[in-house]
């Protein structure tokens, strides 16, 4: 049977864009025919996670639970979702689907336990739904690696350059950014974990060589070997 | 109703990704929800259009069609097709299904048509199936707009640079390329059409300076438009 690979996405678009870009870019392949099915569901009409989170708007998870089943009913064998901020709902999607759903928090506790094992706390850059609710906390804990997170102002910025990347905005000052490295390394943290889809969009665009963990480049690869696939050497 | 775009994918892979980008990243928006809700379906097992077409392979139509069929039952309201040889099957898939389904020639063709009346004659760089089976003489004779195609030697250097995105592999000499555009030259093209998708991947990753132009990003801009939306100013 053909493997699928599906990916409840919207949230945002580009970020979107940019997962089913690294599984493609990440598969070991020497011909179209060696990479994985992919059915991208995109719909940005979900309502915004952290406003509902935050008190203020509609309920996401029903679009949520309509999309995780739409990609299931077309053949998905694994769902994945490239938006932090809606893993909050992780556990109320799981239940009603039947598709194993990679969890991209869990896939990058995973990746540092492995891989960074002597790092003890890490600073969380995402949106303010994902850092005030605790998302990374409660599965982190899981791992002993605390997190640290911006302060008021700083979030600020964070959430200044988020709307920015969906709106196609890169024309930015960059110092907010390093600030905000700077007021994470003041709370000791030691790698810091690009928490919102677009986070990793603007880091590239804006070459900043801070030593950074991408949960969608992580979900990419750990998505690729569920598929039975091979990661690229890099 | 909620206007859906589905993409016919898998042709290759990393193009499917770089025209779901280019629609996102061209669409006048605000934020996630004022974006077009697009669906992808990636097979990336469809057998090889210009294999078959020149005569050796399995025959990619049904699979086409069912691709199509399934994107319709999904719920898109126009498909989109980021490959330039499956389109010598668009008359054949066009009668299979209900729903609008823009061809990227023709979209390129009126674009020439409209921005650049002044040419007469366009070099293209596409497979060997795209250039020896007149996809695009077909169309664009109705334009007055004459081709000019790499000599033999030549569609040899453009079949590997393809091959080569196919892998992602990018680490190329770059002067067969420029070779090829000055064989194009020398039968008075105007203007290079990429007529692989893989190609405006591997020109802008060389950063090459000359006057093409991108089938792809002209399709990117004719859906948004049929899908009611506005195409960014850049």
């Amino acid at each position: 049977m053909k493997k699928t690979l599906g990916i409840l996405g919207g949230m945002g678009p580009l970020a979107t864009a940019d997962l089913f870009k690294k599984v493609v870019m990440m598969t070991e392949a020497e011909r179209d025919q060696d990479h994985i099915y992919i059915l991208v569901d995109s719909d940005p009409s979900i309502p915004d996670r952290t406003s509902f989170l935050l008190g203020d708007g509609e309920n996401p998870l029903k679009h949520l639970i309509k999309s995780a089943r739409k990609l299931e009913s077309m053949g998905a064998n694994c769902i994945i979702m490239p938006c932090n901020t809606a893993h909050y709902f992780y556990d109320d999607i799981v239940k009603e689907i039947n598709t194993p759903f990679l969890n991209m928090i869990v896939e990058t506790g995973k990746k540092i336990h492995r891989m960074h094992s002597h790092i003890k706390k890490v600073g969380l850059l995402g949106t303010k739904g994902t850092c005030d609710l605790g998302i990374y906390e409660k599965i982190f804990k899981n791992y002993n690696i605390e997190i640290a997170k911006p302060d008021s102002k700083h979030q600020e910025y964070v959430t200044k350059l988020i709307r920015n990347v969906k709106k196609g905005h890169f024309n930015l000052d960059t110092s907010n950014i390093y600030e905000t490295i700077e007021n994470l390394k003041e709370q000791n943290a030691e790698l810091f974990i690009l928490g919102c889809t677009e986070l990793p969009i603007a880091f590239q665009v804006f070459n900043i060589k801070e030593k950074t963990l991408d949960p969608t480049a992580v979900l990419a690869e750990s998505a690729i070997r569920f598929m039975g696939k091979k990661v690229k050497e890099n």
